[in-house]
């Protein structure tokens, strides 16, 4: 068993650049982030797409990894990529990872974040000694059939690192720090889990998602109303039940009020706009840590020995 | 004479996707934005990159704006578009048209601004009337061989409205509304100037273009440093000059310090980064409103008669 090894991903969407420049700097200088010992490869998830600084191709990498679909050899640049990490990296590949940590941007103000898929304890564990080191808040996406084939369900623990806001293709310093920030961190937590030193928190604080909610749009599929300002900018903030979703352009409230206790997450993702989402809503939860969660990921852990980090291709 | 229409140009970059919206709004609902009676074309400056979503296809269209390039018929889908907005809407054109509003939006955090391009007496005195009106910021750009061929410069009076921060390809409402305001204001000017009630200002407050700064890079081409998180979001606002302008991933700063007076514009835009722009650097003048101003932008308007307004290409 060597597939304990930590696959830093930056680039999968090729427009999303601060994570890239954080890798390439890292290579350069390899005391930037405190690798803990851990033996960790960095890889660009989508090169061509990072080369073209469009967020993909033929289709959303993060929404490739789809064993089924991956099985049967689909076609388009993003699925063969998407075999391709598995091959060299997956926790049975030639340079096995056990763990992928997986470093996006957004245009939406998310601030220094995580995002969970599932309910896997490993995750949980990780998420829950990250969320005690720094504070940050956890989107937990699930139960969306609309969305799926994400990266790090492919390894058998995996978290996004997401940060925002920043525009696609602009390289801002806060966000390349936060970005080392929330790495270095998931490192030192999984080193810690890995030397048996690592003490979970009581409670795990979550925001789960709920659903999503496109613009309001007319027969012509133009959006009728945009996000209301009152929402711009307030990912992660309680809105009052009194306050409308929408404003039409000549200033006029639009749509349903919002939803008393829901709190929204990715406001006015630039991306996420073809995917008919203006905003996603979430419910804010407190969750008793359990006691199978940390087992789970020191096992996933227990057997990583130090090897040498590979470099960026270039 | 009649060259006496307004041309409002919306998607000039076909990322920057609030104009657009608005002018859509504006074709549904005329009572969106009050003309005041003028002649006004409604056009989509790129609509092939707007429909892909990208700034441009083959070049930037506002730099294609090269009377002596256009002459020569040069190939290319923005120098062709550029002659055909000419032929079409400019002053000699089939809808003649003696204004250009063209309306922009950046991810720098530049507010609601104008642009003006060189000392043209016309552009100075809509600019003047609007900063009268507005109280907002404007960017004198001159004497910049870097940066040539802007739409505006083609006909006898145009100006840009550059609304910020927002990211590329994302719909915001207040970015709507200040783009809406902007050009509302820039109209209602235009028909004070008509009517004869229109009065300037005492003076014209600049920040005038001295020159642009790229990222420090290395051989490779790479950046070796970012904008400093402390001139980001600061445009038009003074800075210290022990302000290192740039910031290394490791979280030193890096390069010279500002320059004492200089005031930072368009900082981080992203389109700028394959211009090697990480941010222009201005300084504020005061200039005395000339008596010459007025009267050339009267002699343009002087022959306005209303017309119908043209539906947006579909």
């Amino acid at each position: 068993m060597t597939s304990c090894g930590v696959l830093v991903v930056a680039g999968t969407h090729g427009n999303e650049v601060n994570a890239p420049w954080l890798l390439r700097q890292w290579q350069a200088n390899p005391d930037l982030i405190d690798a803990a010992g851990l033996p960790v490869q960095r890889v660009i998830g989508n090169p061509e797409a990072f080369l073209r600084r469009c967020r993909y191709v033929d289709r959303d990498l993060n929404r490739c990894f789809l064993p089924d679909l991956l099985d049967r050899e689909t076609s388009g640049l993003e699925f063969q990529r998407a075999g391709e990490l598995l091959r060299l990296h997956g926790c049975n590949g030639e340079q096995p990872c056990a763990v992928a940590l997986d470093l996006h941007s957004t245009t939406a103000a998310m601030g220094n974040s995580l995002v969970v898929y599932g309910r896997r304890p490993a995750d949980l564990a990780l998420a829950a000694l990250v969320q005690e080191a720094l504070g940050l808040p956890i989107y937990l996406h699930e139960a969306d059939a609309q969305q799926t084939g994400f990266l790090v369900e492919c390894w058998p623990c995996g978290l996004v690192i997401e940060v925002g806001p920043v525009p696609q293709g602009v390289l801002n310093a806060k966000i390349v720090e936060q970005t080392r920030l929330g790495l270095e961190t998931c490192l030192r937590a999984l080193d810690q889990v890995r030397q048996g030193s690592a003490r979970l928190p009581g409670a795990l604080v979550v925001h789960r998602h709920l659903g999503s909610r496109d613009l309001p749009k007319g027969e012509d599929g133009e959006p009728l109303a945009l996000v209301h300002p009152e929402l711009q900018g307030r990912d992660w903030q309680s809105i009052s039940s009194s306050q409308a979703m929408f404003r039409a352009a000549d200033g006029t409230d639009h749509g349903e009020l919002w939803v008393d206790g829901e709190i929204p997450v990715f406001v006015n993702e630039a991306a996420y706009a073809e995917k008919s989402i203006a905003f996603s809503f979430t419910r804010r939860e407190v969750w008793p840590v359990e006691e199978t969660w940390l087992p789970a990921l020191q096992q996933l852990l227990c057997a990583a020995q130090p090897q040498a980090q590979t470099p960026l291709p270039s």
